[in-house]
């Protein structure tokens, strides 16, 4: 079993266009993979700038916080929905609801189950790791725009270096500094890295730009950043 | 009972940006009409640019007809959740599923449903005329931009005038001489008008533009195009 | 993937009695089929005398047009059941509720799925016409008890002639000369034709009073009227 | 609270027609009760011979004896909405497919919730003492083509006597000494007795041809049969 | 198919405490027969202590009898994720709420199915024998702390004979000479033993003190008491 | 809105009985202040020693971290349910499975809907945050068996003092200083005390073994710590 995380930046281009064509590689990549490697696959796709201008006009007509989350959720699982049309025949139609609802359809099919979010006050990041410990996943590919964690900010300092490797205690820190604001969730949040590290999932921070490095991660080569335990 | 739809045109500024100051407006008015009246409400809210945009995407990864129609729908849905929001506290807070889902709510709650679409192959106007037949609503206003139906195309004949009724005979032939395609619904389709045939549903074209309109239509006030038996 | 509409027509005889030993026959060839070609087949079962009686009562207890159809719906689920019972094992045991349903079961499960009506205003082969489409079936089998479609009304003319062929436009023209009126459904509603027509599903219309047409036209030979594009 | 079981066996004429005229008459006389009393109220359908016709083209097509019960459930769910479409705005819409649904549908609306079956097993006098059950109903009235209990077959023995009163455990012992078999069921089955006998609820065996009766029973007056403890 | 009734009686000690030994052997077992036989299974958990002290409390608190066997069911249900979570890949995660959930579920998946009650006025045993006869099960193995059905009561007659074969008419006198209280159940209830009648099923009591006894009741050997017809 | 949280350690005693009397004590002042206040209520209730004893078992049986997770969420409905009985008629019957159930649930009664987990990962502490934020509760108010905040440890330090109010800002600090392991949860969590801070609720902790603190706590009485913004 994968579980990969599909950040909402890469979905959408500067323009607030939808960017189909790396969504289409995308699928092109997720069907060879698990066409050669036989495994089970769930997928988390995030709300990116589809979610924000939804929210941002929900804020604007008065609705509460919690309900601005739901919002991008719903976002989330609009942007899922896309995916799954890419993937037809190998997935399932409709995004879960719930947790529970995920619980059960990965009880029931074989297909690649796309999800968005899940309740508000919960990332899309926390979605993908309650999944991975669910399923006891051998891994957790977590797909960003940046090339993995590193041991500066590298806009700010240019000699920053990418990590191969990072222990899940150096992680913890690294997003106890970060301030936590509604909507705006660091590299992973809390309570995705606490469900990391109490079941030890193989968590790997990769650039999503390419979808070829999702394979790379998926089939066990070095990129990006590997968590360790 | 109202039953209003509002059609995805009106949700979205020319640069596809959130409409929000007219959705704020949209319930304001709403807000006062069911205080004023003490009337039930149900409304369903179009898909607009947001479908069209997730349509084309949709169709690009090779989804079928189908699959686009839903991904218009949980356009619709998610636009419909805008209104919500800004209907806090006498809305349900999620667009229903499925007609026999609207059935339940609408038995089970005195607040407002606002609707996206239902399933493919049928219009939100065919929603719209679905949920005004089972609630025996007393009205069904539609509300796009243009201010009702003209005598001839406005854009290609200035000369052509505003129609302050229309027998629902005629409301049948003008649209049978559309054509249909798939995503692109005339005035008002096939199936919704059979309904609104059938069960005498009084329908009022009105120029959304202005949320003052919708309030005068709802009231009983000459507005528009109103359709007659 | 197959999908097969059984018209009301074939499930009752004269007497209003059931047509148990038809049904029979039907499970029969439906489980040859299905086991020689290896397809999966969803099928849908009309209302018939059943429904229009109920639809009667209930028009007579002054339910809604709305209401009615409900009833017919409703109806046509108990009809499918006997089909159910007689599939016992390769079916699976109740009707969806909603063309949601329907698609969330037929993402579950191999067995075959046998539907009545799903919401009011859309006609049983509507309802045959939106799940054809869905799972992209290569076939779509009407049975009704007529041998398909003349050059005119049989009952009227001797001479009129079975054609093999018809194009979909023919179909169109052929259907918007009939008037519509709530519960009676010409050949095939318009809805259904367009559905149809937007992508270009293979429906055939046959004779259903000899279940051995069904397996003709599963298999492909010439049988009934086929649909041309 | 009332709970209202209304037999199978007065649904139809001798014709196996619909006997919309009583059913209308029901409507009218639990409208007016409702309004009098300002009391919520359950009503429990059966199947009569729409279900035994079902039940018996089932078990010709190779049924189980838990299918053939399931038929008979929706049967007697068809009968439901024929009364719920008499009894329109003021019973709710769908009758519950289970026990857990009806408690729920009880929690969250005044409406009369009527119903068919629930489950294989279980007639639907068992389902009407469960709902008496769950919902502390004051009164259980058991309609069927009877006048009450009578001390002796009043067809094998003209002098039988109808009995104004029946202590709790002669009624046991009278059902014991009925053999049961599938699909038919005697005036109240075992099951039904225990949830009566175990929380003492004031059951009542009616005639059920004249709707006026019905009337008597929830308001107290003396009529058929009334279960002592 | 098999389906097993584990009496809560075995699921704990004499301190309440959980005997998670004894269910960790029962998976096992369950594990090894159904990797062996390659037949489907589900399984049907007793409340026991947990179920008498919840029903004990909600009975202090005022609940009705209805609620308090709802507090029994819910126990059951807590008690069967024990075994679901040592059974963990095989078997479904949750026990479904109703009797039509256990239907679908039946239909949708291959795993084994692991449930507690379904509605108040029903034991486990008649949940066991209803599933039975849904499923046609080859056989119903009854687990209890006794070895299965004497001539008379062991505990008081020494030299009570334990019955390898009983016919089911015996079993139905032995059972109708109990007194039924809520919560308090027999050996097997009376409407049990109606379905288990009407569907001849295969039905055997066992000594479930040892996991073995399961095995080679599955397998056919003789053991405990099986019920003849 | 008030949102009130029980910790589980209040509902049993120290010989793992039930606690009955307060229980019962709890739903009595529950019922006097909705009486009083006219104000709606939802309640979460924690899984106490019950889950503590099932996740025990569960995992010695083998189960992922994420299913204990699911059993001490179960463990807290069945607790749940005790607290629904005791407030009969007034509070909703079934503890909801998800937040998207609890959502609709509000929207649908006004009655009380009492709460256990939701899902894994999720302490029921930050069940009740997101719950008050969703609806914007004027205050929530966790009841422990501690009277509330100290300056430093009561048990280490006899010169501990209570804190009468406490900034969020402090809270956070107090609760990053704790190490968190699996089913261990501190005060509160910290996803808790980010719904907490972003929404800035009235939280307030108050000392449970005395339900008259909770009345006080309803009324605005100073008790406890309360968290201030």
């Amino acid at each position: 079993m994968f579980v990969i995380k599909i950040g909402g930046s890469l979905l959408f281009d500067d323009k607030e266009q939808i960017n189909d064509k790396l969504i289409s590689k995308y699928a092109k990549t997720i069907r060879n993979v698990v066409n050669e490697t036989k495994k089970k696959c769930a997928i988390v796709v995030g709300g990116g700038k589809l979610a924000r201008k939804y929210i941002t006009s929900s804020r604007k007509l008065g609705a509460s916080e919690s309900y601005n989350d739901i919002m991008g959720i719903e976002a989330a699982k609009l942007n899922a929905r896309l995916l799954i049309g890419a993937l037809d025949g190998i997935a399932y139609p409709n995004p879960p609801n719930s947790f529970l609802e995920f619980q059960k359809l990965y009880n029931l099919t074989e297909k690649i189950i796309v999800c968005g979010g899940f309740q508000p006050g919960q990332s899309t990041n926390a979605v993908a790791a309650s999944i991975a410990e669910l399923t006891s996943a051998e891994k957790l590919v977590n797909l960003t725009d940046v090339d993995g964690v590193y041991t500066e900010d590298p806009d700010k300092n240019p000699n920053a270096k990418l990590l191969e490797e990072m222990p899940i205690d150096d992680l913890l820190e690294l997003i106890s500094k970060h301030e936590t604001k509604a909507g705006q969730y660091p590299l992973f949040d809390n309570t995705a890295v606490q469900i990391i590290q109490r079941s030890k999932i193989a968590l790997q921070f990769v650039n999503g730009s390419n979808p070829d490095n999702l394979k790379k991660a998926l089939l066990g080569e070095k990129i990006g950043t590997l968590i360790t335990f």
